[in-house]
């Protein structure tokens, strides 16, 4: 085996989640994870302009930094990529494994810095600024409780898919009446029924901001059935992340001897 | 078989859900579900004023068309509805078919527009305009799903409608003793039971708009009793609901391996 | 056996709530359960002013009859209750019926008319307009379904009393530190513990009326932690109430060869 | 046994929880409680103006009193302490029990009082309000309802920390993205990402009190997204939480015959 593949074995098990804790894969773990939080840290705290005044060529150095670093991990990550057996071939199989999630996030956490240079655009600078939120999604890879989404949205997929058709149903439904009641009281809130549908998302979910309201007689009544019939509704997706959830907790931590729900064994 | 009888048998067969992708059955139901799509669509886009004046003429003549072939199909469908067996009469079978829930969703769908031609009432104008919403129903016949609804409120009446007796016991008891509670304080806003009514779903529901609520200490009190009690009560209709959904998903997905709200084999 | 007794065993039979569709105290039931439909509705209506005041001779009428009419049940009900086995005593027993729950809303039902005569001071007029609504409870007598909540909060007396002392604790502790931090800031709103307990409530029940909320960093964190940790802990009655119903409503639906929560045979 | 002994072992037992209704111990008890409520009621009270003023000498007294008996009781309690046999060594021991949680309640709920005394700062004072709400959870000791929470927590800390990991993940991602969706509309609203993630626990935990919404369509567009979403996973800690505690429940009361959620026999 020559130096070449040496090295590269050597950084494919480096960059690999590392299973003994001390080791460099470990460490190299432990510093892109805290570099991923200090990003988070950094974009929430850039974004309160006093502390993005006072601090701003500290911001600019801390970001030129950690886009070399995860430039770095993303240039070796596809360089060795081709040692996954899945991803074999030198080219093709580096592309497929670019267009994983995974690479793919970490191609968009600094894709956005490089475009920067490209032009002066205040627009791109804006795009640059929410898509750095994708760093955020880096740390999925360290964090195995994350993938849980993924197998539980894959798994239910098929039921998640009709409630979401109900509650659309029921949406649109329900957005249309209201609008065609209240217009006629309020028609500067209840405008259209798009800006209606702001009404029946906030009702159908009981956030209830109460931006909007009926203030008709029949708005009133309508609205009280929809929000008594919508909300059992729109339990159903809750119902269902729900159970998913507590189903693949309940296979993962092998508590497999009682109901996850009211922990009787069975 | 005379020709009458075959053009007749054809039209039915095409107008039944095709289940063979790409014949001319599929492609008049996908036309059709399109068409249905394109009229919500319109029916959205209409409400927003700054698009009705604009495309004002295209509207109507998307309107024209949508009527002209939704009537088309509703006259093949009661002219084929006596091939079903169970309304084999030409004349009564077909009026029984006429008074399904499906057939009046179609009729709904387009006479509106028909009787705004027997007088120019502005008001018939705006019926119009909601009864249009109908068309959405339209759907239901090629989304499975939907039917789901039905099976799941008749198999579960019994206790839906314990649980609407008590959620309208409850809202009319708290409704009554805050209107005297909270009506010296705000005469204006708890003016009458009805009124409180808007109250009394809006908290027990959890929605709480904001419009509406009690400055007193008595009814803050009350207010706080009715919201902690209230939501266990409410609560009822939905689980009922909630479970009742992942009842009939469990039989339609025959995933009869494994509880699907505690995820243990049977 | 005397006329005397046959009479007043047939008044016990006819007060009784009949099983036989159509007889004499099927129609006593019936004309019962309308008149107190028709007090319910009367108490709405009235307290909506316009028609208060248009129809104030016909409400009085009809308030009236209804005093009439539940004063004579009132009587009759004490007088044939010492024919139930467990009431025997003529004095004692009488008295022990007049003080069940169901005998005691039919006394307050009509008490409050009758102690209007002896003053005509105007709080007592309030009073006997909010008792009224007790006029509401005499349903629970042929509503079975109503008896529910009784067998409920018994079965579950125990659970729901450690969940309220949890809701209170939680309620106490968190309203105390908010008023401490916000205070300031706000002093007419979060102007004392007990206003802030308004606050409390309304963001644990996720009710979320808008009248009160932190503006303070500090106080937005803590109203933050405090609403995501207080919802787990408030779900706790709902979901005791909710599973009491669930239990409950299996048993009296006779259908114990499935899960309530998700219907598969056991 | 020395005296000392003698005195020390019956103080231990006076101090314990009673078992036995009406012996010395119980008496002690119950007075506590009583006090531990009285303080609470005075916490409460005295955050009332009006009160506070007319009364202010009796909230003196009463404060003064209170933190005598505390303080006897806790020098007491550490006095006696190295009676557990966990807690043997007389000065260790005593400082390891001195650690414990409930002791160390205990010393918070009376050391405000004396740091009063090493200076006149308002802060401090301010500060020594606060920490007397530790009072409250003094009364933790004699209701046992209280340890659940703990018991639940840890059994279920894995699940938590999940949801937790979920619930933080979502919170900041719709908040980041929501910030730079909003702030070109409502600058002093959604004016950074610490401010826009009180809307985001606002609109996740569905409280909605009004003071933050989207007014841009796209803002209102994604916001009714994360609502929909969001309810999703953020009932996940709610589920775990209500399912730990009817499993604690069950385990306590002993009604091992029949499952809590679905009261279907084991």
């Amino acid at each position: 085996m020559s130096v070449y593949h040496t090295i590269k074995s050597r950084v494919f098990n480096v960059l690999e989640v590392s299973k003994h804790k001390g080791d460099l894969s470990w460490k190299i773990d432990a510093f892109i994870i805290v570099l991923i939080i200090l990003n988070v840290v950094a974009i929430i705290l850039e974004s309160v302009e006093t502390i993005s005044m006072e601090y701003s060529s500290e911001f600019f150095y801390f970001e030129l930094f950690s886009v070399i670093v995860f430039t770095i991990e993303y240039i070796f990550r596809i360089w060795v990529s081709n040692l996954y057996p899945s991803y074999g071939h030198p080219v093709t199989g580096r592309l497929k494994y670019a267009l994983t999630p995974l690479a793919l996030i970490d191609l968009l956490a600094i894709l956005p810095f490089y475009l920067l240079f490209t032009s002066l655009d205040l627009r791109l600078l804006r795009m640059f600024r929410i898509f750095r939120i994708f760093r955020l999604f880096k740390i999925a890879r360290y964090i195995s409780a994350l993938s849980l989404i993924n197998r539980v949205v894959s798994r239910k997929k098929e039921e998640l898919i009709i409630s979401l058709i109900f509650t659309l149903f029921l949406l649109l439904l329900t957005s249309t009446i209201m609008y065609y009641v209240e217009n006629g009281a309020q028609p500067e809130k209840f405008s259209s029924i798009p800006e209606t549908m702001w009404w029946g998302i906030s009702t159908l979910t009981t956030v209830g901001y109460g931006d909007m309201y009926p203030i008709t007689a029949m708005g009133q009544f309508l609205g009280g059935m929809i929000a008594i019939i919508g909300i059992g509704l729109f339990a159903l997706p809750t119902g269902i992340l729900a159970s998913g959830f507590s189903q693949e907790l309940a296979h993962q931590s092998h508590q497999a001897e009682s109901c996850p729900s009211c922990g009787r064994p069975f």
